[in-house]
């Protein structure tokens, strides 16, 4: 079976993002100064082959932490849809 | 209101993506060669107030078209939530 796994690759929560203080602040000269907060992470798109749901999120959970995320920095969550 | 805009930004589809098949170049190596295609974006997490949910996608619009997306390479799309 196909899945397509959308990944969302995130900095964690308690760290400094300052390519998104970058962001809102310039913003503000677009005037979007009521954007009070912006982080910035990574989007994956992956498409996968796998016997199960399970086994495809075990392939995905491999994949974000051996390689894509950095998990002492990021956080990553994911959604998981049937490809056709 | 305070609203939280979930914002995918991706190359499009038609666009190489240089980045995407390195990666599944290497998720070779770790044994996750069922791993056909992979395209990588940057994900923001945008907290704005707005006096409405149509005020609020306004923003974020000119957000993507001004700032953050490039709109000729890239295609963007967000989901809105209401944040507490």
């Amino acid at each position: 079976m196909k899945f397509v796994a959308e990944i969302d690759i995130m900095p964690h929560k308690e760290l400094l993002d300052p390519q998104g203080k970058a962001v809102v602040n310039n913003l503000k000269h677009l005037d979007l100064s009521d954007v009070s907060d912006v982080r910035i992470g990574r989007h994956v798109s992956m498409t996968l082959e796998a016997a199960s749901e399970a086994e495809a999120r075990q392939k995905v959970d491999t994949a974000c932490q051996k390689l894509l995320a950095n998990v002492i920095m990021e956080t990553y969550h994911y959604q998981l849809n049937r490809g056709e």
